[in-house]
């Protein structure tokens, strides 16, 4: 873990990559780049579609930000580029601030990328990687899962030859097309389904086959042949060739600070998906990977493509499978890719103007339909309830609420469970197994004997302001219950850390022990909490010696009053 | 702790109060109330000013709302009214959403009560009453501290003779009143000067004597003997006798939606002084204290008070002292104050005709300079300087956003600081004392050995989502910098609680140990953790042999191989 102050300097990690590089891996990164960009020319053109932009926007955001990232990124196999979950917030975000304007939309979401770009940058310098801890597995779970679902809706008009209103609420894109399913087009339909048909048959049957590239290429030459585009079915229509020109991003401050929220949500969502992608493939656990370094290459990618007429992008995980099967060994297979589509911008883009929407919608469906994650929800409800719990209110919230109030939600949800959960800890009572010095929760060992004259209790929680009221009640309640006891004896080794007020309470305690003239004592005290209460003059008020290891020093040294004892000096 | 669906029924503690009582409980009942009321009457008035409201509503919140709480309440000393914080709070709600007229002023407090009492009289219904723990005691006491600054200045129009704009900001309030120094009244300062110095005085001199009422009388007595009034000191005036009629409170939703905010602030933040306050008072720590039974008392009294010209009340410090010192045993005591409040309503109000309202403010200034509480940042900053960030965090909000904006910033921050804490929990290397079986911390214990050939580590937090990906950073450094290691011994007696992705997290470990060909060893793994590791067949992968009770087991179990061990069968 890097110093939040360790001095930042200009990095460039392909160089180092390069260092160990042979012809083997420059032969690996060849093929890889090559294989990557054959499924990520028709992948960009439909998350653009999804995106709510013209599909050349796509491939232009797989030039200059994939190269740039293959220059800064740490990762040797994460392949940058349009994704879904990214396209979809971004249809989103400028969606809410646009006011429909074709040319408008291009300029916004140029500069949702410039913003996007310069947040994740910042966060890089400010070492602020570690907020994507906040996204919890089941959170990001229920979010990708209802995403996917929005995703494969928002997918519906092209698959269907309806026009349907713009929304990521469910309910209204379902009940909009139930009533107008008299416009559906039976050409469009059944282009739409042949589609899905053959990306399902090649996956299952012939996965090597770059399955995409073949419904593109099928596609556009069924819709040529037959004269489709005629005959009522949408196709992409004339693709500009050439490169992307330097465009200035709209720099509007009142669109900025409309953007805001979903360039936040995207700078982090976007650097989550790819830094989990990135370390799912990385050979052993370091292999060069920085989390910051990584925000710095992304923002950089972003960034540069703000000013290229491209829109945000991020590291996907089908992609990069394909790029690190493939043989990729370094980011010179990112260079390889962006190559091989500014090639395709220059020569090929002709052969798109017949492709029709049906067809790149059948390819988002088909890429986001394994993101509905009924796997997780599964193991969820095997190991841990409230964590499905979490997980399937932000699965709701991102349906019923929108995508940005979804993740909020969940994010705020699942840390005010930890809070709460932590806010009501386990407090076990101890009783010593027979035979020797080892104490148990009596009510998971029945055979644990409860000293006479002694309470031991155990509290598995740092010591906090939210949980001091509620140990203090459940520990004199015990002692209500107890009995005639002389002593307490807390066992303190699952109280990893405590606050100003857990040592007001334990003075509290103490106070009313002495009034009941019961001793107090504490074992297995940690080091950080043993400072605290030093620092307090709380130990001095407790008594050093009453500081032991382990419960079994504290009922010893008290049975044989002031004998011999296993005690440890505590320091 | 009740169940939170155990039924709800009627209640009237006074009545179980009352089962025990005797000449001489009725006898202390009677002096307390009465003494109680001699000290509410004049802070009552004052307060009601603090409160932007006719001296008069403080008194006619004195009566009904007092006696109601006299029947619900469960504490037996707690003295109920008018207290400073709450007012400076309604001064806050109500000036943010009235046009200043002083008659909409009087239906905007009753309907702030109303609010406030439904508001508090749910949370007692719903068993809510746990959610002032959320407030911790730095917080409290850097708001309490920032309060009584505001509090204090908003007093100087009255002290100096001025007319200052209201605002709860100080440097505003500072830069009129400098801009103003030559409006200054002379007699006012001069009578305010005395009266400051005759509390200050008596408190120290003669606690005994009712310093509140002194000041009151003799200032009026001055005040009318040489008619103050008529050379410019400003006087309460003529105050209208007799009873509070029953008066409907303005019920306007739009005002009501923009008094929420501060309805919930007054309702917390009310709560949790009296229950604070209560609690202090109670003798032993039961003593019949509800938390929600107390909320239900407080709200209803505020309901209450909101249909007879009130305005919101709750238990404060200063009063329920001298309530418990004059020998208060039940509510009857609220009763008896609340009685002769109405006997002070009924024949007294003339008196108070030519009371000086920089008496009331001297009253005021002299109640709250105790509040700032120097006492507690002193003892944050030996105990805990975080902790002491955070109440300087909340009193800069208080004084510089504003008092419901510093609350909230407070709060937010100490749980966005309990989260990063436990998001980076405590790690360290054990090792073995000389000659026993106790493993310790080799950085503090020299002495310690750290075993050839095993890694063993302890965790001092809850395992969930925000600390996993730190941990298993964390845990994997170690054991690359520990060399030659064939196992890895995680003490798990400080994990209290493990989620869904701690357990993924532990299975990553697992996954990545095997590629290391190192052993994984848990031992003290807590009884909920035990059943999370059982649920999700990570028990099974790292086998159950390998769960131990202690470090030395799992070490010791390494080195005799299968040959004997003090393993304890876990269950």
């Amino acid at each position: 873990m890097p110093s939040p102050l360790a001095p930042l300097r200009p990095r460039l990690p392909l160089l180092d990559q390069l260092r160990d590089a042979d012809a083997a891996s420059l032969r690996g990164d060849l093929v890889a780049g090559l294989s990557t960009a054959v499924m990520l020319v028709p992948q960009a053109m439909a998350y653009a579609m999804l995106a709510g932009l013209p599909p050349i926007v796509g491939l232009y955001a797989s030039t200059l930000p994939v190269a740039v990232y293959a220059l800064l990124g740490t990762s040797r196999q994460l392949a940058v580029g349009p994704v879904a979950m990214v396209s979809l917030l971004v249809a989103s975000g400028v969606g809410a601030v646009s006011s429909g304007d074709p040319g408008e939309v291009l300029g916004l979401a140029a500069l949702l990328a410039l913003m996007v770009g310069v947040l994740q940058a910042g966060m890089g310098f400010a070492r602020l990687g570690f907020l994507v801890k906040f996204l919890s597995h089941p959170v990001i779970a229920g979010f990708t899962s209802a995403a996917a679902l929005i995703i494969g809706l928002s997918q519906l008009q092209h698959l269907l030859g309806l026009d349907l209103p713009r929304s990521q609420l469910p309910h209204e894109i379902l009940l909009a097309a139930a009533s107008r399913m008299d416009g559906i087009e039976p050409l469009t339909v059944a282009l739409s389904a042949a589609s899905l048909a053959l990306l399902v048959g090649l996956k299952r049957l012939a996965p090597r086959v770059p399955r995409f590239l073949v419904v593109v290429v099928l596609g556009s030459l069924a819709a040529w042949g037959l004269g489709l585009d005629a005959r009522g079915v949408a196709v992409v229509g004339e693709v500009p060739g050439g490169l992307p020109g330097l465009a200035l991003p709209t720099l509007d401050l009142e669109a900025a600070r409309g953007l805001l929220p979903m360039a936040l949500t995207i700078a982090l969502v976007g650097f989550m998906e790819s830094i989990s992608v990135a370390k799912a493939f990385a050979r052993g656990r370091r292999d060069g990977l920085d989390a910051d370094q990584e925000l710095v290459a992304l923002g950089s990618a972003n960034v540069v493509g703000a000013f290229f007429q491209a829109y945000p992008v991020t590291g996907g995980f089908s992609r990069t499978a394909v790029n690190a099967q493939a043989g990729a060994r370094t980011g010179l297979a990112g260079l390889v890719t962006a190559g091989a589509v500014v090639l395709t911008l220059l020569f090929l883009t002709p052969l798109f103007a017949s492709l029709p929407k049906a067809v790149l919608a059948a390819i988002i469906v088909s890429a986001v339909a394994g993101l509905v994650d009924l796997e997780e929800a599964r193991h969820l409800w095997r190991v841990s309830r409230p964590d499905l719990g979490l997980m399937a209110l932000t699965f709701v919230a991102t349906l019923g609420l929108g995508i940005e109030e979804g993740i909020l939600t969940g994010v705020l949800a699942s840390l005010a469970w930890f809070v709460w959960r932590t806010s009501r800890p386990h407090v076990a009572i101890l009783g010593r197994l027979p035979g020797g010095t080892v104490y148990r929760n009596v009510e998971r060992y029945p055979e644990a004997v409860r000293d006479t004259g002694v309470l031991s209790l155990r509290v598995d929680a740092p010591l906090y302001f939210a949980n001091t009221a509620f140990l203090l009640d459940t520990v004199l309640e015990a002692l209500d219950e107890a009995g005639e006891v002389e002593a307490l004896v807390l066992d303190c080794k699952g109280i990893g850390s405590i606050d100003a007020q857990g040592l007001d309470t334990l003075g509290e305690l103490l106070d009313e022990l002495r009034e009941r003239e019961v001793d107090l004592w504490l074992a297995g005290v940690r080091g950080p909490v043993r400072d605290a209460l030093r620092a307090s003059g709380l130990a001095e008020r407790i008594g050093e010696e009453r500081l032991v290891e382990r419960v079994h020093e504290a009922v010893d040294a008290r049975l044989y009053d002031d004998g011999p004892c296993l005690r440890v000096v505590i320091r």
